[in-house]
């Protein structure tokens, strides 16, 4: 079975790989090091990319974390006694300047527990400024597709958590067009830490082919200058969804974690204006009316 | 003793004075009205400018709202029974144009509870993009004349719990330069319903000429780009402060709230960089260096 050597080498792996693919599909720019240490333990390496021809912003992090479990994840977890920890991940979000291309996340992450709990949790998900039928139901197959090697239900069950976690609640409106999200994954009779391990890396994998597909596709598009404030305004609720609802980054503030990391899922500019609403039937009004959950895009 | 009605229509008249005086001071944009009620009980009048001379955005917000309290609430205020309130305010944030003239929040309320029970709360303070020592000074002298004329004791009182209260912790600084903040002003001995209803109006009126102060002296400044990203890198952080940190807008957004309203605070636009650090010595430098708590700017 793969212990937490292995599953940080290969994390670590994955995240030269996926900066690789991005940098070649970019074209120019190149992806950036932060080294940082935790003073508690362990570290981590950020990578952002600024100013690419493709890539507006773009994070690629991994870390692998360990120490004393904050007194907040304890509650949080319901454990009473305290744990050391052990977690490890590469985490992803890429905005992009041609509004056509979608904003992508993606995550996988360890966890283990010094009682010897552990689990893998994750998710990917695409954030279109317009949302494209075509392109929508292409990603969710290659999603689908990804899932399916490993267990034939996992795409549904995924996919139904991805929309209710990626929720604009205050908004009512979802981020974007979903994707799968997952966690605590733990082996359960017929399915060993292996398989688990196997399902992860299928997604982290899934992530380069997924989005330099789209570079490819939609960053030549002509874009005029209310799409590129309609993206604007799209930033804005990605902004809004980072700080008020996404568990990892409220987590990350709370405990005191490596700020510009937590943030560099942050766009480089966003807009908001007052009760804004998009012209109705207007290709914006279209794709406002999609970020509803529950939607079979496949 | 003033009852809520009256606290009602005088709210209801700050706002009408307070609108035509910066509007009065800006000469070209006029605000935009919106009329809106609450499905469980009142409702308000948000006012919102937008691509004023002066004013980028801003908006001056009434309300006046009442029904059950909210789980949530009763839960914050460590009460069991279930309990009608009644709450009515003015709140205000202004962003400018120009990124020499400083961005301003203030907000007063009366809250009543069916047993009997109400208090006072509100704020005022100022987010400098550069921060100007003279500029604080005359800002925290009009504060302490305003406080002073009803009680020697509340300007340090309320300088002090702003410090803390307009604190972004994850970033370790505070959002500006800080100002006064009170919450649950309640009567005591020597101190009536009254007095402290004239002291909540002192605040209330202090707004306008100390933002039409900042508007004449700072709008006609000369700025460069550079000014301008700056001003946006710290719109940011205003946006983090009030996602991660404001108890009103949590407490919005967690209750349901008129969110067009609630988020009538962020700024038309705001920048991301990663890890972004200005060149030390620099006007930005020397403005980040000031965003401390406890600095006694009078």
């Amino acid at each position: 079975m793969p212990n937490k050597q292995q599953i940080t080498d290969y994390f670590k792996n994955l995240q030269d790989s996926i900066c690789f693919e991005l940098e070649n599909a970019d074209g120019q720019a190149k992806f950036k090091e932060d080294l940082w240490e935790r003073p508690e333990g362990g570290g981590g390496r950020t990578r952002i990319m600024e100013n690419g021809v493709i890539i507006e912003k773009g994070g690629v992090a991994f870390s692998a974390v360990y120490g004393p479990l904050h007194e907040k994840m304890l509650q949080s977890m319901g454990i009473n006694e305290q744990n050391d920890f052990y977690a490890t991940g590469v985490s992803i979000v890429i905005h992009p300047n041609n509004p056509f291309v979608p904003i992508i996340h993606m995550n996988v992450r360890y966890f283990e527990m010094e009682n010897g709990d552990f689990w893998f949790g994750g998710g990917i998900d695409l954030t279109p400024h317009y949302v494209d039928n075509e392109d929508a139901k292409w990603f969710h197959k290659q999603l689908k597709a990804a899932c399916d090697l490993h267990n034939e239900g996992y795409y549904n069950k995924f996919k139904t958590w991805a929309d209710d976690y990626f929720f604009n609640l205050h908004r009512n409106e979802t981020r974007g067009i979903g994707g799968i999200f997952f966690d605590y994954l733990k082996p359960t009779e017929g399915v060993d830490k292996q398989q688990l391990f196997d399902f992860v890396k299928s997604i982290g994998e899934s992530l380069a082919p997924i989005y330099t597909y789209f570079m490819k596709k939609n960053s030549g598009k002509l874009f005029s200058e209310n799409h590129k404030y309609w993206q604007n305004i799209r930033r804005g609720r990605y902004v809004e969804f980072n700080l008020v609802h996404d568990r990892g980054t409220k987590f990350g503030l709370e405990t005191n974690g490596r700020i510009e990391s937590i943030l560099m899922s942050m766009p480089p500019i966003a807009n908001w204006k007052y009760d804004f609403k998009p012209e109705i039937d207007s290709e914006e009004y279209k794709s406002h009316k999609m970020l509803v959950k529950g939607i079979n895009w496949i």
